[in-house]
């Protein structure tokens, strides 16, 4: 029986684990997806990366979670990383899926140049510094394995994403120090970020210094296209 | 309900993709398939890419399709560009399937610099400026999936390609700014084109700007060598 | 029917192979394991790259194969590549399965540099100038695809390497001139060298000029984790 604790990306909220937990349950496994602070349907918005975390580290210290597998998806990567920072004793293995892992200093924003003029633009009008970029937009590079359809009611999971956290530069210095093993789960029609060589492996995952490679087939969505072989896939990269 | 009309690679021509067709229809779509100008057998090989253009567009305009996925192979991809150029309003979709995309200005010859010394001694050597490739040039690097007995029966299929279109520098300023929506099928085990680094993705699909990912298994004749999976995935890279 | 010639990596011998060869022999082909001089339990660990190659060319003779398939694992890429130098006209193909493809003049510790220093260390402590990693070195990225239980399993078939032939420098220009037929097998979730781009293919894979190219999920260990597979992807690989 693996212990997890699910961290979603960037428009996501907890809910969106809510059919990968129902496949690990099945499976024997136990699953908790926080919503990051300022994040999901009826948040208060105001918040930097510094807020996120914190947010995260009170959900399991206040559970008294340990020797649980920290899985970050995406804009999530650069969450739990901060959170093994702080908690480094309660975490049994860091699990970067389709994630960012990002250098000591860099924001996010570092790693998506393409997207910071529209996003700083979407922020701007939004008027509480947030951006949804229209389904057109993502369509066919997050949702690329499904239906028109499918991919249209997946969308409407999402909620507009606070901007802050993906300017705030971080320092990595600890993480990049810490031995605990880590896997990096790749998504293998997954081409959103980053341009220009369109690929999560290797351009993040080798920064992990050593790690357990575990790919699979499907997009950048897998939690709501796919969730019984992302399930799976999260077993094999937690297992010990 | 998709409508396709699929644009043959060297070598080929429409009758290709029969088997293809025959999946197609069985799953409810309608497929068309024309020979390109001075391709397929007792075709008059005197062409230049103009007309190979040409001949697509007079096809389509004639049947007056309308609302269809334009799909192109290989050097079908460099077709297809070119006819989109010319009738951009009747095409929902464009698929590269393990397709060259020419930035302005190139011919193909450009992208297969390891292939213009012999395959200019072949046309000299033709007397009507085409070239065939033996067999054992090909079994390896097209029909890697399949046996040898497969492989040489699937060869048999091939006729000599006109290589002016090869060397025709394409205008393809008009092309790069269409907004028609663009996907890119990978096979992934075709590694024929180009050298150096032996791989379609991220080469030629990054040049679409933003498009759908799509990918298979497969060698670059799956329209031979597994034309059911093929048709499967040229629909759900094709679809809305 | 197909006859192969198994050639090892390191830290194995001829009996890993033992899944490999029932499930070809399943198959109706036939397989030969020998196991290199210097490696496995209880040899005299004291052999040069040179000698190494000899033990391979010395069985094969004494067998008097012919017309074989030659497949060679990971550092076994090296042998084969000499063996191939000794006795072409013996072999119908050479298949590279996660192999290494030297340069002419180059040692296999030039494409692993990272791990130069502490197979050094361990060489000089060992007594006998060889070197066996710690499982906890290896679990993650030899055998990523299985259980910690399977993975401690397999690790204890391992012996010592003798880290002489990893550092002999070799003369491959006969090789890179041999017109043997070649193939390429890669295990799609095999990362573990070369640093920095991780991938065994193209970087190895495109030294060999014209090349069949096989691919199949799995790990650099699927000679323990997925024989079935690997026996009926190295009959893709090694077919006429």
């Amino acid at each position: 029986m693996i212990e997890f604790v699910l961290v979603h990306g960037g428009w996501h909220d907890g809910s969106c684990w809510d059919d990968v937990i129902g496949h690990l349950e099945k499976a024997g496994h136990r699953a908790f997806a926080p919503t990051i602070a300022g994040h999901g349907k009826a948040a208060d918005r105001r918040v930097n990366h510094a807020a996120c975390t914190a947010s995260i580290v009170d959900y399991i210290v206040e559970k008294d979670l340990r020797d649980f597998v920290l899985v970050g998806h995406s804009y999530g990567g650069t969450i739990i990383a901060k959170v093994a920072e702080a908690i480094p004793d309660r975490i049994s293995r860091l699990v970067f899926w389709s994630a960012f892992v990002l250098l000591d200093g860099q924001c996010l924003f570092d790693e998506t140049p393409q997207n910071v003029a529209v996003s700083e633009e979407g922020a701007r009008r939004s008027g509480d510094d947030t951006y949804l970029p229209p389904f057109e937009a993502v369509r066919d590079s997050f949702f690329n394995t499904v239906s028109y359809e499918d991919a249209l009611r997946y969308y409407q999971r999402w909620t507009p994403q606070p901007m802050q956290p993906f300017r705030d530069r971080l320092d990595l210095k600890k993480f990049h120090g810490l031995t605990i093993p880590k896997s990096y789960l790749l998504s293998l029609e997954d081409i959103r970020v980053p341009m220009p060589d369109l690929s999560w492996h290797p351009r993040f995952s080798n920064r992990l210094g050593r790690f357990r490679f575990v790919t699979m087939p499907g997009d950048h969505e897998a939690l709501f296209t796919n969730p019984g072989l992302l399930a799976q896939k999260l077993v094999e990269a937690g297992r010990r």
